[in-house]
């Protein structure tokens, strides 16, 4: 921000149309390409916004239905964000509904940098840490569900391996409830991952049809990076090949597959498991 | 169907308008409630179709777009439904695309009748019997999910309690990948729920947070029915109190939740575990 700036920023702006250049734009974070090249995104709902207060980000842009700023949550995030600097905009109903989501939208959202990881230096990894690695993530639903369960087991990020969908997307950072602003996030492509594994002093383990040792009996080698494959296609060969340890979760009936954010919870429970207590 | 409508149905009939009455209907039955008055759902693509042939299901109505009949999947699908005395429509690419998801439509559709199981009987279940009860669950893909994994498990079937959305939903069936043709889905209101515990002569698993004891560390006594809370409240306390133990999914820093399909499958895989093997 420049400092001629400040001052215009101490206090909410009222905006009534829907036609406005900085409501058109937020609405454009929608998109993928847009997110791209600005390196921002947009989140939903106070819930949300607070994780990321209290997880050290700070917006760029708040922006709530008029009104919204009487009850004490809204207030104390518009005293926040105006003393971090941020846009305040106060708007219509029409203009938070027009960029809210269609299912359960929320009257107030804020946008936010994006903040990419950078892929962990292995020799730096605490002995007993665990990254996951997702090759091809392709539904924003499954990969917001699956930074959630990694949050909830307390691995040290995850890294985005090849052409995957985007956790900056609204679907997927709703389904995150938030850990996207706790948990970190990489992404390289498939042969600096592959290289990338070479200096991996642990296991790293692969879920795969053709792997034999059930995956509850393992002995996992720390620190460990699981790695799960697509939705359809599951793990690629080359990163089956990378895998130090392929284990299989086991299914009762004809199945041979789950929903994969559940497979990744079931493996990241059991490689997590002897440090999460109730 | 009328025997004077047999000879009619032994052929595919082809449709080119969109506003013929039966592209109408089928297209309807996206709506809750034209399912709930009709009885009837829809499902997408051969590989859905198939599970439900192989599991013993007939359509009502299978729809394809003009060509897709000569891939030998597709043409295997439409001799099978004329033979169950179905009516087979052979359709245009803007019909079809009309009637399919706007994400990853497929070239195929039928219809089949819903099929409401009712709760099991206590007494004749057998000893070491998995039932999944759900509480007001609200999001059909969560739900779909649900369904797969409790088929992955070996799950006797799923009960829904009180105000749930619709297994079968579009999304709902096809997050199950299948196995909403599986595995049996009962529904009741909560107090005949609560009743109908009373007489089960097992654990009733409860996960909490108010639970002291660890999932992972419980002796569950056969048969078990878990219940799961729903997405938002989690565990309503008239069921909590109906429950033989409350139980509690260990997770690290600050979360307090786990996306409900994950921590039903963190449940079930634990509960269901000593019966499966890779």
């Amino acid at each position: 921000m420049h400092p001629a700036d400040r001052d215009a920023a101490r206090a909410p702006r009222v905006i009534t149309s829907l036609q406005n250049e900085q409501v058109k734009f937020i609405r454009s974070l929608d998109m993928r390409k847009v997110r791209r090249e600005t390196g921002l995104f947009s989140v939903e709902g106070a819930a949300l916004i607070i994780t990321a207060r209290d997880s050290g980000w700070l917006p760029r842009t708040l922006i709530y239905a008029a009104g919204e700023n009487q009850r004490p949550i809204v207030g104390g995030l518009v005293e926040w964000a105006l003393a971090a600097g941020a846009d305040c905009l106060e708007v219509t109903e029409a203009i938070i509904a027009k960029l809210a989501s269609k299912e359960n939208p929320q009257n107030v959202m804020a946008v936010f940098e994006q903040r990419w990881a950078l892929p962990p230096l292995a020799v730096a990894e605490p002995a007993d840490g665990t990254w996951l690695a997702l090759e091809q993530v392709r539904d924003p639903g499954n990969l917001g569900t699956i930074i959630r369960t990694a949050d909830a087991v307390g691995a040290r990020g995850i890294m985005l391996i090849g052409a995957s969908c985007d956790p900056y997307s609204p679907e997927a950072a709703r389904a995150t409830m938030g850990s996207i602003f706790n948990v970190p996030v990489a992404r390289l492509d498939q042969p600096s991952f592959v290289q990338w594994l070479a200096s991996w002093p642990g296991d790293v383990v692969g879920t795969h049809l053709s792997g034999t040792d059930d995956f509850r009996t393992v002995a996992y080698r720390s620190p460990t990076v699981l790695v799960m494959g697509s939705e359809g296609a599951g793990l690629s060969s080359e990163l089956a090949a990378a895998c130090t340890r392929l284990v299989k979760i086991p299914m009762a009936g004809r199945l041979d597959s789950l929903n994969l954010a559940v497979a990744t919870a079931l493996a990241l429970y059991q490689i997590r498991g002897s440090h999460l207590r109730v």
